[in-house]
């Protein structure tokens, strides 16, 4: 072993130390206790431990908006609701390693302070008073190491709290617990050479998804009644999806990104976002309601001034179905979730429209060279500061172009910008509301296979906000059989259809995306609220 | 002569044939009467000519706020309007060379339509009915070419009215001239090898400035009510404050681009805006206005939908005052003028502050990276498709810088991003409302001289909305000698120093520019409104 490998494993496990150091040991389950390891689904695991007592299991799974409303009710306080969802995080990291550090003591005092101002004045002091609020690490916290994944950057410490950060704890959130994310927070995955890697509570041989995988298994396993993730090809979506939960992808320049570390922070060209992952509709726009009411494009000229709007629930509505982009196949449970969803609204009476995908193709290429635009210059120096292994996924991410320079920079920009408004004016022209298209090719791939972003890149591209919803559905092993009618398109179509067998994909659950339009990011959530409850309704 | 030699020139003489054939020759002045090319303030000329009558030459010399007032009152048609500026605009051309298209009969049309409509409605078809308004060459209008000032380039004809010529027409404005614009819209000046140069109407010796050259001449001459310019580093404001008019950079991404010619489209780091000049700070908001009303964002994806708002005249305010930016020293004119400001401003009971600029050289550094971070690649094919001249400030933009990385692209606009959040907490912490500084180190610069484009282009890099007031003063020969206590802090500044003489600069206005924070548009024409009134009350 040389020094370079000595040295980033030593760094690395300092890192390790934190978390290690943070973990509420009280709250831990006795080893003997745990399933086994060969138990993939551990969904159901909190209630069958005991650890929990049926009102904090009740209270850990119950949406933000209610609990904001029991503690404003003095049903709850936000000591016990924060002391439940600590409970049930320790015993998610003891089965899902989802968490790169733990804030119990800050996230108890916090707590107390809250229960104490509300014993006072009988007020809530925000719209999100008392809500544990879990956070994926990149996103910076004060005083504490913020190393995006990267074993090189696990010396740097945050001199303030994200502005995001700033802006819930403003409106009475409790950040308890910060989240696992991929080395290069590029893949749809959640492991690095620091806190290893996190499992899907659903499946534990299946990803929860990434670059915000750890917030994917925080929410699945309801260790947080809201998270805060970022999105720049799909990050907050695939997770949300793959771990039956809710995810949203804002417009870019809405909520704040100042105190986030990422390699490359000056690319433009597909702006990143901060996107909550939630157990609600309702509850993401909680989420954006309470960091936009703060106007916090005051606090931050590169977002821009537009305040939330309320919606009010669609009298009619459009929905264009997109059941495949035309590059990849989906596997056939998403395809039967899609078939399900059309029959439903149908029946309730939503227009339907058909979605021809357009250019999606040629968005994805642009999309890999923007991308990878500086080369991964930014991306490899991260990584050769510790001279920590490149993971395969990492060795993926490095595959998708060579750079370009500022010159096709700048043309890959304005075709950009033709295509926004050739896919806007084509929404505006067809009457469409909302698409309704796959998240992902197939359900939460097996650990380390699943590459292919395009049904969530495009939208970053064309800076649509999109919505993954629950669809209540899961694999079903008899109706989703392999297709026998499958002929593939491609090389990389027969390749992903290959990885597809529906007892590898046990309990994982469906979930679906709806995309509005630029900027219409209320009425969109307005919109899947309604769509939500009739795809979900028996 | 060699073949490209002479293939340049015959596309150029096409284009100018174009103009030629467009000017409205029964307008026009027998040569005979025209004053000699020594005179060199000919902005008095069109009372002299008697071309124009009384009332002619009233309607030409009326703010658009007030001829619209007048057309609802029935007062004056649009028709006869249109005919008092396009007289007033042939004469302009005879003693400016400032268009490149007449569109008169169009213009004459359309009027005859608006009193057509008006005779039978009563009513006014919008907020800028029967408006004549010129329109820069790049801004493209349908059916005609759109060279951008490049000879390679006059044969492509615009398919479509630009969008901001759209919502210009649908509020009742009417395009009757189309004016001129530099080689590689990068001058501070407005001469190209199609329509040649324009020239000052103040002293023919100077330039109107540049890039928006022919839109400054249009307004300081009176050949327009409005116009219709565009800015990237001061395109639009320096033009205004070197023709005595009013000029506006508004906040990028609220005024559409789209159906605009330029070179590289798709550079994003520096946003270009299209910018209006004015005869007064009200009918730079009516031109805002009279767009944003129009929800221009749901046309064009590429905008952020934020409307128009109304905004009280303020009841307090507090002016920085930047009189010198660190790194060139501005002439005896502007100097001159800040101090009047300044004390009319004390004695009005504003609160002044010094401001002290912030890293302005820094950001000076970053702008010509920027503006060449392709190596200057677009502009280089776009002057070789024809093999044109490369006129000599041309050279001076290719000398800018020699290109870069996207790895060092992307860090600058990440440095530009902290600058941005810098200079915005700066001005907050101090409480400044807006800022006053120069527009230029200068008046208007003597032909080919003018380069130092600081004083503006740094509220580009910042996305700052910036007005350029005229102060009503102009170069006094005994008041502005030059400065014996100059000490150069450099050899540009030695260099931009040296190039000032009062007698060189004789009747040129001084304009100065007041600079607003980020999206705050509304709030900095309610301020400049108050401050253009207290600087020019006796």
């Amino acid at each position: 072993m040389g020094l370079a490998a000595r040295d980033w494993a030593a760094q690395a496990a300092q890192c390790r130390d934190i978390l290690k150091q943070s973990i509420p040991i009280s709250y831990q389950i006795p080893h003997e206790k745990l399933p086994p390891k060969s138990r993939l689904n551990v969904a159901g695991f909190p209630r069958e431990s005991g650890q929990l007592s049926e009102r904090e299991l009740l209270i850990t799974e119950t949406t933000a908006t209610d609990l904001v409303n029991k503690m404003g009710s003095e049903t709850w306080t936000a000591e016990e609701v924060t002391v439940a969802f600590l409970k049930r995080a320790t015993i998610g990291q003891q089965l899902l390693n989802f968490a790169t550090e733990f804030l119990a003591e800050d996230a108890l005092a916090q707590a107390k302070r809250l229960d104490a101002i509300f014993q006072e004045t009988h007020e809530l002091v925000g719209p999100l008073h008392g809500v544990p609020i879990s956070v994926k690490e990149h996103i910076g916290i004060k005083g504490r190491v913020c190393n995006a994944g990267f074993v090189g950057w696990s010396d740097f410490v945050s001199p303030d709290d994200a502005y995001i950060v700033q802006f819930l704890r403003n409106a009475g959130a409790i950040i308890h617990v910060r989240t696992n994310e991929p080395q290069s927070l590029m893949h749809m995955d959640s492991a690095n050479n620091i806190t290893g890697r996190t499992l899907n509570p659903f499946n534990r041989n299946l990803s929860p998804g990434g670059s915000s995988g750890g917030e994917g298994a925080s929410l699945g396993f309801r260790c947080a009644a809201l998270g805060a993730g970022t999105d720049i090809g799909g990050s907050s979506r695939l997770p949300a999806a793959f771990n039956g939960v809710y995810g949203f992808r804002p417009t870019a320049c809405r909520l704040p990104l100042a105190g986030l570390r990422a390699t490359g922070p000056g690319q433009e060209s597909i702006r990143g976002v901060v996107g909550p992952l939630a157990s609600s509709v309702d509850d993401l726009e909680l989420f954006m309601k309470s960091v936009l009411d703060q106007n916090p494009w005051k606090k931050d000229p590169s977002l821009v001034p537009v305040p939330w709007r309320s919606v009010d629930t669609p009298v009619s509505l459009t929905v264009g179905i997109m059941k495949d982009d035309n590059v990849v196949h989906p596997h056939p449970p998403i395809t039967r979730a899609l078939l399900v969803a059309e029959q439903k609204l149908k029946a309730a009476g939503v227009n339907i429209v058909e979605w021809e995908p357009f250019q999606h193709g040629q968005i994805n290429k642009i999309t890999m060279s923007l991308f990878s635009a500086d080369g991964h210059r930014n991306l490899k120096e991260a990584l050769e500061t510790s001279g920590e292994p490149i993971l395969p996924l990492t060795e993926g991410v490095l595959n998708w172009g060579n750079g370009i320079s500022v010159y096709e920079n700048w043309e890959l920009d304005y075709k950009r910008e033709i295509l926004r408004a050739q896919y806007h004016g084509l929404m505006q022209q067809r009457g469409i509301d909302v698409i309704l298209s796959p998240v992902y090719l197939g359900v939460a791939p097996e650990h380390e296979t699943g590459t292919y972003i395009g049904y969530t890149s495009v939208w970053n591209v064309l800076d649509h906000p999109a919505v993954v919803i629950p669809t209540g559905l899961a694999v079903d092993q008899d109706l989703d059989v392999s297709d026998t009618a499958y002929r593939p398109r491609s090389e990389l179509d027969a390749k992903e259809q290959a990885k597809y067998a529906p007892e590898r994909f046990r309990d994982a659950p469906i979930g679906l995306q709806l995309i509005g339009k630029h900027f219409g990011d209320e009425e969109l959530l307005a919109r899947a609220k309604l769509v939500h409850q009739i795809i979900t309704s028996p």
